[in-house]
């Protein structure tokens, strides 16, 4: 039996600053068109009876190249002003995985990471050994200062300005919003991105990427390549991308224990999620969402921030995309 | 009230050389001592009413500087020739994490995990930027050559001989026996090394630590400092450290998966780390074993490999090693 596609993505979420009201629609319109944009990119893939896998990738490749958002073109600096970025990606229908960590080469760590889930030995690889993995693919390979842009630049000096040695996570209110309002280190944002599909097969699959934390500490890997972490997808249950503060999501294995409530305690997705958020990541105080969809075409997003970039569309239904509630 | 304390450690898994009935307690013996060692160094925290999770860094530690294990000094060598060395730890008590991935300079990576966790910013740091952590919070550093041992160079050159890109999982047959057996692609073992405690205060902590596979593709990280893989901790159900083939470890989210089903199916850890095994890790291909130490004091060690070196000792009762069932 043939079923209805459904694909899902997130953008990033946190302390997302609310501009004067008139303002605000405008600021969130390129946001609202790069999701849009990358939600069509996965959609085109389901829409021809591509895999679910396929079409998350798609999707987080273009949100990797749009600089609006914290992966790829567009990522964060590390406290040493250079970029390492994460990906993973996992497939519900096999349970292979492929993940890189601290690649500073490769142009689209997502495909790095897919590329290992196609080659079957190492699930993760980290640093240089990724990027040569990459580079032996054939993977488009850039210059390190590909990813930067010049907000990301200001946001790091702002921040190294007000305290050595302060993380913010992702694009921060002030960077949004383009103008110079101080960072509060109470407003961290998490610009990870990424995505979770069903296909017209019956299989899911989840991709997330993302540069970490503004001004993070050298090395520092956080959840988005961690399977079970910041990223999972299993055919019996769910698919599973997170973004938020991401030790904590590592702490509570956030996307596996949204898989485990299904499986173990034979809850809905909805519940699941909701449960893995309220029950394992807020006791440790954690931040964030999740985007996850179930085997059954059920999808949550829930989220403890303030706001979180998010968009979806089902076969038959328009688009969508929103930013807060 | 006060409870006995538990500790148990492993020293790898997997097809280990069966040596003809009369050499093999003597090619054992050097492997027994060794965790008797490790246990006794664990123990002796305990016993002076220290904390679980110094009682595995310390267990870990020994095993990392005794040169049968493949952790630390001793650990094998990757496809560059090169040691890249892992290791995580967990407090089951707060959920506190720290790990260390691809370290080429710090002698004890376990000491870099706990560094971290202590820390409590990044919970895992990666190659270079997880060797300058320790190397600022203090660690002993060394020189790479530190980790080489002619034995593992010996059993590196075999396997290039045999098979170009052909990977071994730590020290195998051959070199257990110290002969030139040739190694069998079916003949893999596991190094890695870990341990689980529970303390008098009641509470539980595991840490893992290894050099990974041999000749693995440079900047692979395995299982051993994924938190919900390879090594996990939660006062609430179970302190587990795993060895084996690490990538199916990463996709089962093995350690966490034993947690799930002590959580949310009711389950003792014994029944738990058995259906994980079964259930969530051999449908993968998944070979090693597990340690695992319920919050009750109920250890279960399974493994669908040959043999594993384990050790385990309860408050007033004396040490047990074993390598086969």
């Amino acid at each position: 039996m043939e079923r209805t596609y459904v694909l899902a993505l997130h953008g990033g979420a946190g302390t997302i600053a609310r501009a004067p009201a008139r303002d605000m629609r405008q600021a969130e319109l390129p946001y609202h068109a790069g999701l849009r944009a990358a939600l069509s990119a996965g959609q085109a893939v389901l829409a021809r009876g591509g895999s679910a896998l396929d079409a998350v990738v798609a999707a987080v490749c273009a949100l990797e190249d749009n600089p609006l958002f914290n992966a790829g073109h567009g990522a964060v600096f590390d406290a040493d002003a250079r970029h390492t970025l994460d990906a993973g990606v996992m497939d519900g229908h096999t349970l292979a995985a492929g993940a890189v960590a601290g690649v500073r080469r490769t142009r689209n760590p997502v495909q790095a990471a897919r590329e290992l889930l196609r080659d079957g030995g190492s699930v993760l690889l980290g640093a240089d050994g990724a990027d040569r993995f990459a580079e032996a693919r054939g993977l488009a390979m850039v210059d390190p200062g590909y990813f930067s842009t010049p907000q990301r630049l200001a946001q790091w000096r702002r921040l190294r300005m007000q305290a050595a040695g302060a993380t913010a996570l992702d694009h921060d209110a002030a960077a949004l919003a383009d103008d110079a309002v101080p960072l509060s280190p109470d407003a961290p944002r998490f610009g990870t991105v990424g995505a979770v599909a069903l296909d017209r097969q019956g299989h899911l699959a989840a991709a997330t990427s993302t540069g970490g934390m503004t001004n993070k500490a050298p090395g520092r890997i956080g959840d988005s390549p961690i399977v079970g972490a910041g990223v999972y997808a299993n055919d019996a249950s769910c698919a599973v991308s997170c973004t938020g503060s991401g030790e904590h999501f590592i702490r509570a294995c956030l996307a596996h224990d949204i898989h485990a409530r299904m499986r173990y305690l034979g809850q809905a997705v909805g519940a699941a999620a909701q449960g893995a958020m309220l029950q394992s990541l807020e006791p440790l105080g954690g931040r964030g969402g999740v985007v996850a969809l179930g085997a059954d075409g059920s999808l949550a997003m829930p989220f403890n921030s303030q706001g979180m970039y998010r968009a979806w569309v089902r076969e038959g239904v328009p688009q969508a995309t929103a930013v807060f509630e």
